[in-house]
Order: structure tokens, then sequence, then C-alpha cells
């Protein structure tokens, strides 16, 4: 029995918010200013793997991440740890007959399957991993709901990494943060074709944390509440109905405004906070340039806090939209399948949008083509 | 008499916005959706010099800038002869000794100081210059104020050069547009030390008029409606104090608060508008290096709907000022003085500030080093 280990593992999702996220009303419990709506990306192109773990052998709790050991002492990561162990002791107290890892440390060891360099934002997928791990080990009857409570007070959009497909964190009202949870929209077999390509871009210096920045523009900026009250909560109606419908034109033109407001708004702060530099300036563009040349918006831009950019498109426009920004970017890491360049309308993009192949081709690094996909996986890999 | 001339010249200066104008309630007389509020800048370094006559011998109406025939037909300067020639026409009927100019076909001649290629936006000094010069001609006895009132008409920015120093824009609420009139803050006498540096970046293409660009933004932007409602007018008030009190640092903050009041809401604009480039941010960058070195608001950085940056600072300061922004963008045609590297302000900020050198001394083409001014002068120097 001293050598008992015990262990359960999963895989958890990235996802990309279409409503974003910014601006914390309660910054200890990560309780929103607005609600939101992202798109959970496929994990075979984008994951966390993580193995939660505990023994009486262990001495204290750990987490590895690709690699190296983490302080595990912050406000975030020990909120996850309290929440999940109240809830294994409360099983423990009412079937005594089960083991007692509420008392035992954790190890936690996290593999993320894509390049930290990439500047993606692997906090959602790792939070998420590391709640839902913990709880397949504690045997939690919770559900992703009840998990996003938790997941949301170790990095706020984790909350929305615990489900697949189309994913809405409603910000709730409650001080205690109790109604601040994920819910699905729908499920990724409800809308299965939408594609995205990620352009990573490389940045010459990391900008202003996301936690850092979102604090100053709610306290600075006089466009955010307008953001926060009206517009986002009018988007948010609009964009749940148009993912039911799966109307694309409209949930890519949401999409990109919303990506546009929210930089806006970080524009707004004081002193300014810039994301987007000149390459994702030529993104875009790429972008209108696409829409353009097919007489209707079959692509739609949304940067998150940095410069990259996230194209989302269906599939059948896969030719013309992810043809083109390879035409525009260039052969780089990360483009599947065969390059198109015969299409009239990718052949048209490029006349148009020539201005801004260079910038594309200097600036982006490489590109992450994925889709939506489905939320966390339970695996028997475990590493540990 | 057939070949009589009459003729009348004035030159008028450039203004340079604190307190954006974007945004029109009534396009056709240029009414605005919110009052602003520049500093007039000296026309030792830019102007508008334009002679305004008028002949019996003339066969049409003809206006030629910088040696090249322009249009007169458009609404704008119709509108601004058409006011002109009515307050003539009152003039000679009440007393009809006087020549009847009024009936006579105009010839106006207008010339800038400075290349047309920096990008400046000359029409303020040129739709100043035209009205004044024509008042002159005419022998109008309207003042600064109601000439604004006409100049306003041609180009809305253009009725806040009829002053100098510093300037208000009175958005007004008559629909004839009667009490949208510019007027005077302050002489430049009252704060003569303010001094600007013009930081010309050369743009790949020039971006979205204003006219359009601020239309677009009136009709789509979410966040508009506060900037031109809430954040300005209450900006308005505290930029009017901060000048009657010569109150540098709280004049800078406002004004660089509202340019980034203004660009959000261009990029909250759909389609998108960005005037900022990644020049325009080094830019940026830099100033808050001079701030943060001088351990106090010394520099403020504008845009209006270009790259360009124009740096707000005084005379007092010009060393660190001036002296920094030159070490970092370079010896580029327009500095004025020798230059400095001494200082220990400017060591830091180089030091603080060399991530963004490379693109100042890239982007900028050419500087303009320049101060506060005075309104239109008389002059006998004539271009007919």
């Amino acid at each position: 029995m001293a050598s008992e280990i015990h262990r359960a593992s999963t895989t958890a999702p990235v996802n990309i918010a279409v409503i974003k996220y910014w601006g914390k009303r309660d910054p200890k419990l990560n309780l929103p200013t607005n609600s939101s709506l992202s798109v959970t990306l496929s994990q075979s192109d984008l994951r966390t793997h993580t193995t939660a773990s505990c023994s009486p052998t262990y001495t204290h709790d750990e987490l590895i991440l690709n690699g190296s050991s983490q302080d595990v002492s912050g406000a975030r990561t020990q909120a996850c740890f309290r929440e999940l162990r109240t809830l294994r002791k409360q099983l423990e107290t009412t079937n005594p007959s089960l083991p007692a890892l509420s008392s035992m440390p954790l190890k936690i060891v996290s593999e993320n399957n894509f390049p930290t360099a990439a500047g993606l934002a692997s906090s959602a997928a790792g939070f998420a991993a590391l709640v839902r791990s913990i709880a397949n080990l504690y045997e939690l009857p919770a559900s992703p709901t009840e998990l996003s409570r938790i997941a949301r007070q170790g990095s706020g959009s984790a909350c929305r990494s615990l489900f697949g497909g189309y994913v809405g964190w409603e910000q709730g009202s409650q001080p205690d943060g109790s109604d601040s949870l994920a819910f699905e929209v729908a499920p990724a077999s409800h809308w299965p074709t939408m594609r995205a390509v990620i352009l990573v871009v490389s940045a010459a210096k990391k900008g202003v944390s996301s936690t850092t920045g979102m604090q100053t523009t709610v306290a600075t900026s006089s466009l955010f509440p307008v953001r926060a009250n009206d517009t986002v909560p009018r988007r948010m109606a609009e964009m749940q109905t148009a993912i039911q419908e799966r109307d694309f034109e409209s949930f890519a033109k949401l999409t990109m405004m919303d990506s546009n407001s929210f930089h806006a708004t970080c524009l707004d702060t004081w002193p300014p906070i810039f994301y987007l530099n000149d390459v994702s300036r030529a993104a875009i563009k790429a972008v209108e340039a696409i829409n353009h040349a097919a007489g209707k918006i079959v692509a739609a831009y949304t940067f998150d806090a940095g410069p990259n950019a996230v194209v989302y498109f269906e599939e059948e426009n896969e030719g013309i939209v992810a043809g083109a920004l390879r035409k525009l970017v260039g052969e780089k890491e990360g483009w599947k399948g065969e390059a198109k360049s015969d299409d009239a309308v990718v052949e048209k993009v490029v006349k148009e949008a020539g201005v801004v192949q260079e910038l594309l081709r200097e600036g982006v690094s490489r590109v992450i083509c994925t889709g939506v996909g489905e939320g966390p996986v339970k695996t028997d890999e475990h590493l540990v």
C-alpha cells in the first residue's frame, strides 16, 4: 500500500473565442465583465495531455509542464486543487471505503503537442486538462459545467475548454461565481465543417499579459463599458442564433467585429495596449480580399491577445480560403494537403492583396491547419 | 475698366487637433457629432498662401493649387463661394457705389510651403485661406467666428484655422449649422512655449479618406456614440482648463488619450479602418520612453487620419524630447539646430526604446519642427 500510485489521464483542447473575454469584475475568482463564446479546436492538432496522480509516497504537490517543474503555490492553481479536494473529501466522507486520495499530495504531468513558442494561449487547455484529470482521478461525478466553475478559477477561458464544439461562458451575477459557468451552445457534430487556419506571427516582443491588460482596460477605457454592457450581450445572442442556424456569414461578421471591438478597447486603454501589428493587419487585408473575391463572406479573422491571426472558414471553401492564404503566406511549416494555385478566386485574391504578400511571407513563421473538435477525452496513456 | 483686376491675399495656418473631429451629423454642412480642439501651428513652417482675385474679364471661377487647376464644381467649394458672394452682395446693395465684385468670376491661386507628399492634412489651411482671402477681397466686416461658419462648409477642420493659438470648434445644435463655429480658447501668446515635432511616416498606400471613414464609423461602430456623447464633451472641458492653466501634463494626457480613442473607434468601424502602422506605434513607444525617462509627462503624441506622428512638448523640454526623437529617428530632412546626444535622459530613452529605433529610422521620411502660431495673416504678396 505504501507504494500505491493512483492516476488518471485526459487530453483537453484549445479554444479560440469568437466573442472575446476581456475584463474581470472579480480578479480573484476570474469572474468576467461579459459573457464570451468560443470554438473548441481539434485535439489532433492542438491539445494538452495531462496525467494526474496521487500517492501517500509523494511529499508535496507538484506540476510538471513539458518537462519542467512549475510553481504550484499560485492562488489559481491552489484554488483548483482546493476545490477538487473538497469535492473528493465529500465523497470519502459519504463512503468511507474509498481511498483517502484527498489527503495525498498530487503530481500532475502535462505535455502540449504544439510548440510553446507559437505563442498560442495554452493556459486554457492546460487548466482544463488539469481539472479534468484530477476529477477523473478522484472519480468525481461532476459534469463539465460543474468543473467549468473550478477551471475558470485557474484561467478564465479554461472553463470553455471543458466542452467540445461551440461553447459559451455565461458571465453570471453571483458574487461567489457559482453561476459563472461554461455551457454547450452546440456540439461539434452540429456544425462539423468549421475549419481554422492559424497564422503564427513572430512578435518582436511579448505584449502586455492579458491578466494585466484586461484590468487596465477596465480601469481606464471610456469605451469599454459600452462594449461589456451593450455590444457583447447583443452579439452573444446573435452569435448563438448564427451557430444554431449554421449561418456562416453572420458568424463570420460577428467574429470579425467582436475581435475589432476588443482590440479597439485595448487601444483605448491608458497606456494603450497593442496586440495587432502590421502583419496582423496584412492578414485582415488578406481575409477582406478573399471575401471580396468570393463575392460573399467565406472567411473570418479573429485575434487574441497577440498578433497571431485565426481564420475560420467552412470546409467547402477550403480551396479558396486556405488556398489563397497559402499563396499569400507562402510555403511554411504546417500547411496540409497539396497547394492549389489554379483557382480563379485565389488568383484574384493574390492580385488584390499582393501589397500585403511581402508582410505575410516575412511575418508568418508557421501555420496550423485545424477545425472544430471535441472536448476533453479520457485516455489510458499515462505520463506518470 | 474692362481690364480691372481686384485682388487680396492671405496666409493661413495648419492646425492639429488634440481633441479630434471624427463624425458628421450633417455631411452636407459638415456639422460634427462632437466638438473638437486644436493647436494652430506656426506659418513659418506650414502655411497656405492664397490670393483671391476677381475681374469682369474672367470667364469662369477658377482655383489653382500649387500650379494645377482644381475642380471648383464640388459642393464644398461652391458653398464657400456662394456664402461669401451673398455677404458681398449685401454690402453692394447697401452701398451701390461699391464695385459689383459679387457678380465677377473668381480666380484663386494657392500655394503650400510644405510638400503635399508629406501627407499633412492641407485642406484645413487651404479652405481657411480661401475663405479669408475672398473675405479680404470683398472687404467683408466678418469676424473670424463668422468666417468659420463658411470655412467649415469647405472642410470641417478649416474653421479652426481661422484663429491662432488654441482653438475650439463648438459642435452646435442648430440644423442649419449657424452655431457650429470656431472660437478662441486662448491666443498663442497665452502659452507661446508649445512646440511640435511632426514625424512624417511614409505610408505604403493612402488609407481611407477621412470623409468616407468618419461616416462609416458613425454608421457602424458600436463604441462611437459613447465617444461622441460622453468622452469628448468631458475631455473638451478638461482640455480647456488645462490650456487656461498651462498644465502640460493634463494637456498631454488628454491629447494622447483622445488620439487613442479616435483610432479605437476607427478600428471598431466595419470594415475596420487603420491609420496607425508599426512606425506610428514605434513613435508611441518612443514618447512613452521619453516620459518614463523624464519621470513625468513632457511629450504627447497625436495622430490624424494617417500614420504621421505629431509630438507636442514645451520649449523647456526641447532638448530631451526633440533630442531623443532625433537620436531615435536619425538625421532626416527637417531637424533644426544642433543634434544633442550627451543628455542623460536622451541616453536613457535610447536604451529603453532601442527596440523601435530601426522602425523609426526606416519609416520616418522627414520631420517638421514647429510650434504654436498665429491665425491667418493678410499679405501684399499676390500670386495673381
